[in-house]
């Protein structure tokens, strides 16, 4: 935490950057090693060129932060005071009151919040720190990897639980409860985003709801899921047929898999990451399923499961080691169902790793 | 749907503000009746004064919107798409152009997103919707209130399943597990926010995470759950002693429990909010245990599990038919450990009926 808030210091100094104040919960993890959710409560870190910095959170969470190791200074605050009094008073006394440029993260800081931050500089212009923390956070040291990792393997963990709770007559939701149910007695508090367990058509839509479909034989059954683990997350898709498949089924099955293989074969220092969606976009399309994929071939992953870079193929930005990401291409038939493999990447000195190990092979369960 | 739409086009005639735009999916699903969070792509309703609404969400989920019977227009986008330019294409082409004031909800949308919107109208001032939102959605009707009730009746359920997984030496985690399992064989899909289980010394924390702590004889058990139903809330609290009870625990425990019944008795029309909270916090410091009821005593619960009103002592806000919000007292020490016990009123013609059912009455499970 220490040599990223150092980083954040230096930067600021170089773009005059007097003082930032930053909301996301992810990035105040990122600084703080404390990860937390107050809801609609105020939660923030003011950092600064010089001093040090100050976390600002309900009182009632104090000491969970000071337990993570935070150190420095903190302004908590009862349910019925006014953050950004305390804020404006802790400012005046450390004298930071010449501000003529604050920084915030423009996409996350709400309208309403900027107006109470920048309230306390008369006439400060704004500059955004989203892409200074995405530049830092993109690149994952080991520890990170360590819990991203473990997080796939998790991941891995919850395919193989509904795996074995598919029978016949089951329903999406029962077979989702039993994901979530051996994942939390290994000790997941959260998943990274509502799971989905689509079977048949159901698997035809990208974003479906699960239900009371029941399992029948000849479906596809897509399992779509993620977990948070150590603030860390991970996303894995994997697609089955259940007892049956026909050949168009196969067909489909078998794009998506050549899709994602040319995404992997790229995926190393240098390539330019627009170049993934394109590699598994032009194996769609010249197996003729092209407008049957909708949607861009990944996105970053780290303490957010969606995070930077959004990898679509107008993305010129370049791939590093240390970089973590999903590769998820996928056909969505309205009529047939759908198939979408994920794999969460991380790019080596030379190559890639896939940190999710659930086998892409075609797996006709029965 | 359609009631909502034109009281808020009869608000925005009123306050003279020619367009709104509407980003958080609480308020789209509340006036759409479409359910979705697209992560960071954008969602969001465009209301007029005269102008029928647009709803603006990502292509692939545009049939699904349909489906949940939307009749008006869409601007669907792909991920290759700026949405904002579709946008302002779709404003060009039905002529919303000389716009003075433009509406928001100030502490939903980001800073970044009202630049893009703002943009779009040279010059025009911001107002803010989210006081109208408010008061339209605080009160329910029938509908709304029916699907909490049988939210409510799922927590319920939940602290069912929570009290028979408890056997000495089961985690927290284990137990969590089980509510979770049984809640989703039931049907549901979303938590509304992170179950809490928490055993002996670690119930004192009024914000803690479940995790390997081993339950033993003389704990207390503090469940704090609730369910996403039809896409409304439930958040209910109770909190049990395991096998024995000291004292100094039966005291805490009977004076949280009579904290609630003092919010309780004056839950009912055109009481102020704010004596809700001291009313409760009376007889806390009273019986001595001020110093650790470190909270308000409730929050407004609909859409969001935790919605306006904010219910501290500080409200000045009077209550009315309808209104649906938790009332939470608690006593949180360290060493003994903590109880919260929390209910979800409804405020009748006459009183108020608390939705959650599970008896308040001391319970030493054996």
């Amino acid at each position: 935490m220490e040599q990223r808030l150092n980083i954040l210091s230096t930067y600021l100094k170089n773009q005059d950057i007097e003082v930032a104040f930053l909301n996301s919960p992810e990035n105040f993890f990122y600084l703080t090693g404390f990860l937390t959710d107050p809801h609609e409560r105020l939660l923030g870190l003011l950092v600064f060129q010089e001093h040090h910095p100050i976390a600002v959170l309900p009182k009632m969470e104090e000491e969970q932060l000071r337990d993570s190791g935070w150190s420095y200074d903190v302004i908590g605050y009862s349910d019925h005071e006014d953050p950004w009094t305390l804020i404006g008073d802790k400012l005046n006394e450390i004298n930071i009151k010449h501000v003529h440029k604050a920084g915030i993260e423009k996409q996350v800081l709400s309208y309403g919040r900027s107006e109470s931050f920048l309230n306390l500089f008369s006439g400060a212009s704004v500059a955004d720190l989203e892409a200074q923390l995405n530049d830092m956070r993109v690149v994952k040291d080991q520890q990170e990897i360590d819990y991203i990792r473990e997080a796939a393997q998790l991941a891995d963990y919850g395919v193989q639980a509904g795996l074995e709770a598919l029978k016949e007559g089951v329903t999406e939701m029962e077979v989702l409860a039993s994901i979530e149910y051996e994942l939390k007695k290994k000790g997941v508090s959260a998943m990274s985003f509502s799971t989905m367990v689509l079977f048949g058509e159901k698997s035809g839509h990208p974003h479906g709801n699960p239900g009371d479909r029941k399992l029948k034989k000849g479906d596809f059954v897509l399992f779509d899921l993620g977990v948070v683990w150590k603030g860390y997350t991970s996303d894995i898709t994997r697609t089955f047929a259940y007892q049956a498949i026909t050949d168009e089924q196969q067909a489909i099955y078998e794009t998506v898999k050549q899709a994602l293989e040319a995404s992997l074969a790229i995926s190393k220092p240098g390539t330019r990451i627009g170049d993934l969606d394109s590699a598994a976009r032009e194996v769609i399309t010249k197996a003729g399923y092209g407008h049957l994929f909708p949607h861009r071939i990944g996105h970053g992953l780290g303490i957010n499961v969606h995070e930077f870079p959004s990898m679509s193929h107008l993305n010129d930005g370049v791939l590093k080691e240390g970089m973590t990401y999903t590769i998820e291409p996928g056909i969505y038939d309205p009529n047939i169902g759908g198939v979408r493999i994920e794999d969460d990447v991380l790019v080596t000195e030379s190559g890639c790793e896939t940190l999710t190990k659930t086998p892409t092979k075609l797996n006709i369960v029965q």
